[in-house]
């Protein structure tokens, strides 16, 4: 085999790598979790066999196709928990968490699917791990109200998916006025705090 | 011409207008108000002559394909703006156009297209003028925070379509603590109020 052959097929491996992560994306994004990996290999126009050889699980894939938002969604995360004041560390996590969904649709498709991701990896265990004990320690500051739960941060995570606008500018103002409504309404003894500016999304009557 | 020709004629003009209706619904759902209207009879079966001869506008066909949520729309902002207590009149707005938006395509259809009916009605802009009202008694009562304005109730409808769940129920029940959670970020010297039960939308860690 020659120098040029080598090249070639390595070449060959990496563009069907790339292409098999890009298949997985939209697959997820457009079906979640539930579509099947001969469907991504149809789309990205290689057999299953090629694909179950570089991921041997379909969470190896899903794994691969998002890392980089789960990266950032881990380092959210740390720094939240890693704040002095737990309610600020809280803040600065749903802060973050709706901006970056709102600019990114692999995060939408990744945190819209959390909810499908039965099977966690050790990692993701970890940042969730934080995420609870981020709100319990909010609550014993009695910062935040001791009826807010995880799944109230995944209800306000999913519901910044539904915010529309005609331009991503509007789009990522609107969720930094969704994010800061979200908070004051988990606060506990809440003293009404400035809000972003509110957004124009409707003609005026 | 025969009985029976008269009412074959009337029959199809009658299949006509449903088929002209639910392929506005579904065409107004996808590609939002800027679906062209030859697009609509493409999808209807029918030539655009006919759809035009019985909408003459675009917003006709509109109001006429979206009349039952356009009436609910209406009666649940008029219940809202007889209520005597206009912080009760709000809560109930938001509360009843969150579950009816929750439980009903069109509904989803009609308010998030919102943004982009430029041409309001009559009765629309009525309806909105009560809202309107309703938000400045509110504030007046100093229930409602000063800086919340329409938009905010805008933001909170879209954002309630952004919720999903494994089931109509537990979507209804993720949409009512979400609206909770909305007024009371609404709320002027808030009291922490009793929510709605947190919704299980992710498995535990």
């Amino acid at each position: 085999m020659t120098a040029q052959m080598i090249h070639n097929l390595r070449s060959d491996a990496s563009d069907n790598r790339a292409r098999i992560l890009a298949a997985a994306r939209a697959a997820f994004a457009a079906d979640g979790l539930d579509v099947p990996v001969r469907e991504i290999a149809r789309r990205a126009q290689v057999s299953a066999a090629t694909v179950y050889r570089r991921f041997p699980t379909k969470e190896a894939l899903f794994t691969e196709a998002f890392a980089e938002q789960l990266t950032l969604c881990s380092s959210i995360v740390e720094e939240g928990f890693a704040a002095a004041d737990p309610w600020h560390g809280l803040s600065l996590v749903v802060e973050k968490l709706l901006e970056a969904n709102a600019r990114d649709r692999g995060m939408r498709t990744l945190l819209s699917r959390l909810s499908q991701t039965v099977d966690f990896t050790a990692d993701r265990r970890r940042t969730l791990r934080m995420v609870l004990d981020l709100i319990r320690r909010a609550k014993d500051a009695g910062d935040l109200r001791p009826d807010i739960v995880l799944e109230d941060i995944v209800l306000a995570i999913m519901a910044n998916d539904g915010i529309q606008a005609d331009s991503p500018g509007t789009r990522a103002a609107a969720s930094r006025r969704f994010a800061a409504l979200m908070l004051q309404s988990f606060r506990a003894n809440p003293v009404p705090a400035p809000l972003p500016p509110a957004v124009r999304l409707l003609p005026a009557p």
